[in-house]
């Protein structure tokens, strides 16, 4: 039975995580803690938790957590995540980071996102991307595992079949995704009321969201060279869920040579058991993974362009689903444990 | 031309006295004013009055609203009004009120439910209740309205014909309210998050709401004795607009006297250019009366008892509608103007 | 291992006990039929089943089902299931009939507000009414389970304690309830269209409904004695989801003993592994159940009346939840297998 | 007085359309029609104009039609339209039409993308496609206006300074859209039902949608050859309003060239009542713009491509509120009149 502890269990990301956690036969939850005023049965704080859980959820002691836990989740705001991290590492705990600290390679990009210092540049070097289609042998043994950002997982995905066979013009790459609300976490900010989000839809940072480098760091790895695309994230009015539609000119060597594309993906996630291909003409909507850690891809092959429509759930593929495949895989459980 | 101020113009009800007065040929807005950072244009605050006003939204400064304004709407929380209304009144000025600090006569109910002082006991004793179904005759006249709640306004007016007649057994009233997201407020709280409210639905303040009190205020006063209703608000995932399930049992003299309750609502609302009855087995919904100034209201008369449904849209005909209403009939202009 | 079959496969409680089903270790899904127009993979029917359910949907054919299925549940609308369930008890299969067929008793009231013939009494006597809290030890040994409506389970389960206890005036009990949309089934009528619903709430059938006398069936059974409860439901603008909001007077028993309410409901419920109570002063929401099997009551006690409110997610609790409830219990799983 | 009718006013288009021409002082609506079962009050049909309108809405009588009004509105199903306009036109009475019948001049296109025949190239010749900011002159003159889709209305008005100009590569026009579920119509099919839009989000008719020739048709007017844009159109969980995310490289007229296009669009608009250009940084949302007709417009100009985003609300600018525009305009009433 492996000890697992959760920081940051209040948040949207947290709560699922118990929640998956909990139908989870290989896995205990012993430690549970978060920002908070005072110590709570985090059963009261999440009543749909009542008689399934008795742990009170309190500020983190990480002398508790060392003692407690095995692995530690970390779902966190940034900045917050590379102040802890270090401490469970040095006293041999596996983490998984659910926060952005870990996930930027160079610290420079870095700092200018997030506008903060790099604290940890240590871990940062071994830190492995947390995406298992891409990461998978490298994540089985690692000690610090940066889960990726929901736009980063559903942008990877849908174009990794593309890059990495050279098919696309790389300058080309526009990614117009849109997601639901949950993926700004619990933040209480104006912006994100019922009265102002509901009946409304809108872009935001347009062209300059944070996981813009995220997704250039992976997809540029994936090519072989530097890749920038252009992003822009849409605010949806529904709780769970991202679209992103991905459009990009063919490169010389994908005109030269006419080829299914959608063979090309089924093969490329072939072993792959979230990520599911669809075929001629369909394409995904976000209903057919709600709820689901899949990641549900389909391809539009025309004589100018691709278009690329993929789906995830942001909070269990997106953060926290993917968060326990990684365990999964870290641990030697079968990857879909407690995820179907 | 009659020049307006609005207190508080950052808040949905002070949206709304913005949007309807600039459809009022009648009147000119010449003061916005809220608690607000920095000034700055009403316009940039709210996108959708680019073009259609020019002024700058600054702290309130009475000196200024007394020099430009005829009359000044409140839309301020409740406290805030009764430190302001009293400058204005004294320099002359009519005031509309639409918090609750002038609504409750009793000041120890008052102070119970609101948690604070009443402080203007001189000016609480010539507030009207703008309910112009009840009080036309003094808004006329009034210099200062205390606008009713949202909640009251669908109760009293659901309820008023059956009150007044003697029809109902007064112990029995059970008033089931719904309301939208908005009826609370610009409020800055978790409870009211899009992913908290979204695909959720809960009663709140079981039996103890603020506007409890206000119901039981002018029913009472309506039936010549005590009434104390039976209230349970609830929260609708919805933006804009209430629904009230009224259940009450039968009075001996309604029981001895077989009557047509539905004729007897068309008479007493005869007059009223926004009461609407309806025709046996046709009940209103929410979108019926959405973005207009009506209240809507269907009859159920049963062998035991007497169900009503009554809507309204809480920022209209429960709030910022009935204001621009009472103000139409304090300066004579037709009283549907700008409200069709 | 147990094989079970799904007519009605293509509604909303027919994907819904797929769904569950699939999680279920004990169960094999080896048929699956609707009224369809050409047989088709149900994962292309429902693309979140893609690569997790291989069956082909079809026309139901008797014969087969009864060659591959132990047990059969009919998620069908009401008159269809009592055309097909005969054939299949016949055979020597078990049935959990998710429709209205064999849940009243009374065949007039069936046959008055169904418009429609009771076709099948003989299997009606043997039916088994699926609320486990009340028929548990029926349930193990039925061959034919009558699974409850939605309004019935939520709102029996909220009045249960009460009545048997003889602590309420049975003439007195006033039910308001609000559900979601799936509720009303996948049907396809401009009354359940997104623009029509979406920013609407809305009474419907008021004191008219079909499960009116499903209610009072069983509180009068309960009770001793005939009850006829006043009940009107809503449509609230959300997908999943009923909350009920009960309003009782006391009853002589009631007033003369002064007792716990939150204490007796606790003691009544108190082996259920679906019925949480809410301690004093807090009340369930929605959220606290969708997506669970769970039934959450909070009780306020006031000096005239007793406020009860009650949640259920209509789909699980409501519908497919407790049919697989009530196969746990019929086949000796642990009951909440696949429910948590 | 001018004396309209409206064709197909059981619609949203039609609904709308009523709504805004009880506001209009210079208008009286004489005559309302539909597919009907049997005439029925419009307030009955839709009780939010109850006390506001009388009459009866029934099949339409052309000859009844003639006799009552001076101009038409037609929201009807494209190749309805066709039918019935050159009726009225024959008779002398001026039509709007709403649907698509008179908006593609080249025929082959028309039958290609709505699968039917072209039965009245007669009057295609002369109607004048109604955008107003590019065709003001034509419809002051128009007997016959094809009033424009909502998608071309905000795609068009997105591009149109760009193009003009010739500012764009016009190959590189890539279109993403986002429409509320009003901009499908009235329509009774599973895909609109509240239980399926609700909490998803897609992707339909990539890259085929109907609207697509008719935007290529008016850029390429504008840009003087030929345009063929990628536009791929998503159905939001919402009612109201349309936001489209464009997306284009510079032309080498552009990129020769450094010019503040913020400038440029407000010049171009300079005298349009509206369209609203944002400053830089700056974009708009779908509540900016619901409930209005206004057309708001953001653009962000990167070095590599130029994003502009704009947003109306599909059932005014995008349909109602176009189609009382050009009514105006054609009839030299104030072109706002009844649109503030």
């Amino acid at each position: 039975m492996l000890n697992v502890g959760i920081v940051g269990a209040t948040g949207y990301a947290g709560e699922e995580l118990i929640d998956i956690l909990l139908r989870h036969k290989g896995v205990r939850i012993t430690s549970i803690s978060a920002k908070i005023d005072k110590p709570e049965p985090i059963s009261r704080i999440f009543p749909r938790f009542k008689d399934k859980i008795e742990l009170i959820c309190k500020e983190p002691d990480i002398k508790e957590i060392v003692r407690t836990c095995d692995l530690v989740f970390l779902a966190l705001p940034h900045t917050v995540s590379m102040e802890i991290a270090p401490q469970l590492l040095k006293a041999g705990k596996k983490v998984i980071d659910l926060s952005a600290d870990y996930r930027l390679k160079d610290t420079r990009i870095y700092e200018k996102f997030y506008q903060t210092k790099q604290k940890d540049k240590l871990h940062l070097a071994e830190a492995v991307y947390g995406l298992p289609e891409i990461y998978r042998a490298k994540i089985k043994n690692a000690r610090l595992v940066a889960n990726p950002g929901c736009y980063p997982t559903v942008s990877i995905l849908a174009l990794a079949p593309l890059v990495a066979f050279d098919l696309v013009d790389t300058d080309s790459i526009i990614i117009d995704a849109k997601s639901g609300v949950t993926g700004a976490g619990r933040k209480i900010a104006e912006g994100f009321l019922f009265s102002e989000v509901n009946e409304d839809f809108k872009a935001y940072k347009v062209n300059m969201h944070q996981h813009s480098p995220e997704i250039n760091q992976e997809l540029s790895k994936l090519a072989g060279r530097k890749i920038k695309v252009t992003f822009v994230p849409h605010l949806l009015p529904l709780s769970r869920g991202i679209l992103a539609t991905v459009y990009v000119r063919k490169s010389k060597k994908s005109k030269a040579k006419s080829q299914n594309l959608i063979n090309l993906y089924k093969k490329f996630y072939k072993k792959e058991p979230f990520v599911r291909i669809r075929d001629e003409g369909d394409f995904p909507r976000v209903k057919d993974v709600a709820g689901t850690n899949f990641c549900d891809i389909g391809i539009k092959d025309n004589a100018e362009g691709i278009i690329v429509i993929a789906v995830i759930d942001n909070l269990l593929k997106g953060a926290s689903g993917q968060a326990v495949q990684n365990m999964n895989i870290m641990y030697k459980f079968p990857e879909d444990t407690a995820l179907l």
